[in-house]
């Protein structure tokens, strides 16, 4: 047991690469529905093009240039613009809708079940993800995963990294920023949630941008916990 | 399969009384501190006065006499009054914190566990209740409540039956309000729920005040299904 690990209450999860391997999901639903359709196009590169315009569409809303929206909104505007960039004119209303709950669908890492399994018989786990409610429940349905609570940006009306995502959940559960410990493969996240006093976590996922990507895989000692995956994390904290 | 419910994508649940025992809960752990203290007070009394309490505390925050509160705040503050009806004195500032929260330590009544997995299977099954959120979850870890996802009064800021709690929850889920079905043994909850458009499913508690109670048992054409328990209920929605 990791000893600054003491105290913690409950875990919270960020969850696009983290709890479920996007990059995977979304290139073989768009190889899939590109066979079916007889269209020319990179799957691996429009899953990219795609998750690239999410970062900027939540900092227009932080900002204040924006209207929150939820999620599935953002993907959707967004899917219409990668859709144009990559010459695809093809796709029926329907088919587009359908598409775009491919974030809903996404699958788990191999040892996120295992993981949340062993995790949850200590802690409390939630969500705490920019995604949306409907999105996370259907998510959580479609791939086993065991939360206690669903905690998203349509709960707060933000979106991470602004401070009332972190504290609005250690608020909602009762407990103090302290015993709260963010688990993320994004160290921006992390560092967002220690600024807020909580406790960190950092997984990571070598595969979260394909086997192409170069994520910073580093350990660093900032962080309360460094984990290869959720079951070393469940290890370290004596689950 | 009742066919008034086709259609019906999520299940959300009355929490105390349908889901869980508050009064045996609550007047068992009040017997058992009576005894371990020497107190003279009649638990079941006792159980009942603190929650005779709860839908005023609600309903003056809801015609804005009183800000919200989350429902610990409240069940403690009439806790205070009902010791002082029972004239208890002798209770420490920690015995009084444990107490309170009994109301996360509410005890499923025998059907519970077994129905809502059932109904998990085919559903998105959800809480729309009352009490906070670190209640509601709490309670799911210590009675095994299998939720996709907990909807509080502290996600809305509001107490049932104000319509934003109804309309809410199916907003947060993604669904029109005809696709989700109130699942409560209390029939007002009920009926705001269906003017809110949502469908209605009536479960009977007939021990939710004890032996000693009364409660309002008649089947109503008016709900969409009228149930003796959640493994009836599971039954007719053909789960």
């Amino acid at each position: 047991m990791n000893v600054q690990a003491s105290g913690v209450r409950a875990l919270i999860f960020d969850v696009f690469g983290t709890v479920v391997d996007w990059h995977g999901s979304v290139a073989r639903e768009v190889r899939g529905l590109a066979k079916a359709k007889g269209l020319r196009v990179n799957a691996v590169k429009f899953a990219k093009a795609w998750r690239a315009g999410y970062r900027p569409a939540m900092d227009r809303v932080l900002r204040g240039e924006a209207p929150f929206e939820k999620i599935d909104i953002i993907h959707r505007a967004i899917l219409e613009d990668v859709l144009k960039q990559f010459k695809v004119a093809t796709l029926t209303e329907e088919e587009k809708a359908h598409l775009n709950l491919v974030w809903h669908r996404l699958k788990p890492w191999p040892d996120t079940v295992r993981g949340l399994k062993r995790l949850k018989s200590k802690f409390v786990i939630a969500t705490l993800s920019n995604g949306n409610t409907s999105l996370l429940v259907n998510m959580a349905k479609h791939g086993g995963l065991p939360w206690d609570c669903v905690f998203s940006s349509d709960t707060f009306k933000l979106f991470k990294p602004d401070p009332g995502m972190y504290l609005g959940a250690a608020g909602m559960l009762d407990v103090k920023p302290e015993e709260v410990m963010m688990v993320a493969a994004h160290k921006a996240d992390l560092r967002a949630a220690a600024k807020c006093g909580l406790k960190t976590a950092f997984v990571k996922r070598p595969l979260e941008h394909g086997r192409s990507g170069t994520p910073d895989l580093a350990s660093e000692p900032e962080f309360t916990v460094n984990a290869e995956s959720f079951l070393d994390l469940a290890d370290q904290l004596g689950c």
